[in-house]
């Protein structure tokens, strides 16, 4: 396995779009000198976007969470999050009556849309089911599972309508030991199955988290994408889907992929980074 | 579709295999008119075997609840469960330590065995995990899902044991509405997936719990494949485990397989049963 | 089931996407009375594209063959092709060295590609096996199944490179009875989970699709997708795509659902398209 | 990894079942000294029997196999394989009509039974189409893929019939490379998916293999699973399945699971055996 040098792979291109957890952030807090690397990338006037598979907080939200450690350099306009294609697909998709979520209340807050009624699963009942329209998957905490899981298959038995999953991971890591959390993307896994309906996921690896931020850069100038570089540390969301929307790739080791595991993933999964890099800090 | 009289059906076999639910008994009760259909059988020296995908409770309890509706046709030792196939499992291939389990306390209960500490998968912590040398997943009841689904999957990242799923069903119908809730199979196909292990299960369309009931019919005399007949209400349980153990096969129209559906999916999943019948009951 | 006239529904749009096969041709040529919509389109001044998963020739030969059908209103610059999608990713991800494929000649004609090597899978051998750089698989014709799709396994389990699928159709329609044939997608799963690695696969119900036709109308002049109407045959591509990059959709009863069908696959997969019409013929 | 000597291992047993390829021969021949290991069993009154997922040929085609080689020890009787359990199936489930088969003569000799008539699936046309009552899936020669897989997929579209797959594996391991060519249960895969159908699959790891060798050996005397030992070189079918019929089993590194691999293997998939060997040969 060949390592290379962050600094030198970021210098071939203008534009980077990065993963947050495992790359700039851990449960720990921020990656211990990561500001650096903003300092260098502004330095040396090259644009950066944040490219989240985070439905929990709205953009605003995330970027305070960043200042509140002392990164200044994220502010909201550079953060393209999973959520922001739930509210979109909304926006553009669903016209009126209830938009039904299972998720936290900060987490709906954010896809609030005029026009749209947003309740929690726990709320439907057999007066209101036929006002939903749409079912939105937001979040793993903020309802009981046993009632709303259950509350939610039934819903889809009943009603037509698309169900929206805004974070497409599995599980997340928890803070201070190896263990995992499932997240709302395998919770929607399981009711896929059990309602035999295809749902509408967004978040990385689709293209669709890529073009949001690609089209942000276009609509100030052109812009090629061999100039952008995207930094992850998850294959199959972070690489997997750069790769696909054309851009090359860094693996980074400081999260979900370990020194000791990446040549073995690589190979058995066939998601190849352009580069493999420690780590995203810039000494 | 040909609709055949169960009676006539019945006629040509000496042994009588039945699923329960949607078959002999529903959420109101016993199936209308089914005490008749035993009472045939005894007259007419058939034997029978109840075969059934529940590991929520013992043969024993599973017979009173029959006898506390008032059909004594159905003793304990006519019983075949998934529950008694996750108790061979355990009896033969576990030889101590302890067994977690995901339900009821009564469904734990069963599976008690000699040199086995049975605890609910709440009890397991940090200091006795090592111990831990089974998962058994019996029932959608009796914990937390948030806590214990979640503690499931950390269990099984930490320690390399099997994990036995009593039954394999994904849902189960509801009391009173047309609503269904989440089996312990469909909780378990989600924790599966999420850790990437293969676990084992038991229950229809299994051939292991057929061969459990054949085998008791073959301690007392020889037996033909050919003398036994399923009778089920479901496509992919019953009548797909029917026929693959090499049984001649009824599907009944009185639970899981609507009169409407029945033609359609039968040609969907290319699951056909021998025969198929509005209902068991014998008048 | 509500039908809509196609005119109303297309009066409410500026641009319309258009799928090809079962919307605008059938194995018999084109849908009679097809040109007639589009003397109505551009009459109106109202743009189209065709969106295809068609990797089986270049947008000029696809252009072609309307051409001699008579439809001169299809210009080869208005059809976007996933074809299209496996060069893009092949010119921006591949700088050198074999790009083995799986397809006709003419299939790989147009995936040439400066600097590369375009070598159909037979043509790999021990000698040169080490340069192949990425597989492409674009049509199910042109090569010997049995030889080459397990020379495509075997190049795959000892080279760590893209797999590139361009075209996630499973089955086709033959011409002249109710037949399929299955299509190179349903090769490429096969060949998937056989390997256990992760391709790359372009074509609808992918976002690439859709964005790379929106790309081609922004260059131009800002569009808002509210402005665009995507007509298709099939719901878990057009449709469900369709629907997903925000679009407003509209399931023509023309090609692959059939009219008694209609209702109960849109309620079986929850894949709603906004309007549904017998046909996109305007008379 | 603790490593375990066989010969103390098969000490503890009075009946061993071995695993055919892998375990005592490989493309090469036979494992070298294995006749040594049924030298020690036939001296200590060890029962043993082979329990193949080979549908290729008939057990005494197969026993033959092993006494050219030189080893007498494997007799006919002693053989079971997955194309018994789908020949038991035909005989007790299809009465009549056509067998349509994929796979070569020889294969489907073996399956031949009274009153039904076999044939290729390339011998199958709109005339006979409707008396076809049985598809059969046996070896992956013996047919063009093109065609016959695309025939093998119009039938199961047409007829509402049971699709036999009478080996599980995907792959199998070629001749003097590292290649793999792809197995009957690979194309089955396919097959089922496009069609969308259940098949009925025999091989390990499904119960029924184990059964058929437990009821030979109980129908001369009573026999406690407690007493049988498995001994097979791959996870997923020898040690899956013989841990979930009951069965102690032991892994040999002789075939499939490679000495580096085998803990990583052990603790990816949670099938874990009750023994590790080097080799199954008894010195």
């Amino acid at each position: 396995m060949l390592l290379h040098d962050f600094k030198s792979v970021v210098e071939k291109y203008k534009i980077i779009f990065f993963d947050a957890f495992g790359v700039i952030k851990s449960y720990e807090g921020l990656v211990p000198g990561i500001e650096k690397t903003f300092d260098y990338l502004k330095q040396q006037n090259k644009e950066y976007y944040i490219v989240t598979n985070d439905a929990s907080r709205s953009p605003k939200e995330l970027a305070a969470t960043y200042h509140r450690l002392g990164l200044d350099a994220i502010t909201h306009d550079l953060i393209i999050s999973s959520g922001m294609l739930a509210k979109e697909y909304l926006d553009l998709k669903v016209n009126d009556g209830i938009v039904a979520y299972l998720g936290t209340q900060s987490s709906a807050h954010y896809i609030d849309s005029s026009g749209l009624h947003t309740l929690p699963i726990s709320a439907i009942n057999q007066h209101n089911i036929d006002e939903v329209n749409a079912l939105v998957l937001l979040d793993d905490e903020g309802f009981n599972w046993f009632d709303d899981i259950n509350r939610a298959v039934n819903i889809l038995r009943k009603r037509t309508i698309p169900a929206i999953v805004a974070n497409t991971d599995n599980t997340y890591p928890l803070r201070g030991n190896n263990d995992v959390s499932i997240a709302i993307g395998g919770i929607a896994t399981m009711i896929e199955s059990i309602v035999g309906k295809r749902f509408i996921r967004f978040g990385k690896p689709d293209s669709q988290m890529f073009m949001f931020a690609f089209d942000l850069l276009r609509e100030r100038r052109p812009v090629s994408k061999k100039d952008i570089l995207m930094v992850g540390d998850t294959l199959h969301t972070d690489i997997m889907g750069g790769n696909k929307f054309g851009l090359d790739t860094v693996l980074v080791l400081s999260g979900n992929t370990l020194p000791d595991d990446a040549d073995t993933r690589i190979r058995a999964t066939g998601i190849m980074p352009t580069y493999i890099c420690n780590t995203a800090v810039i000494h």
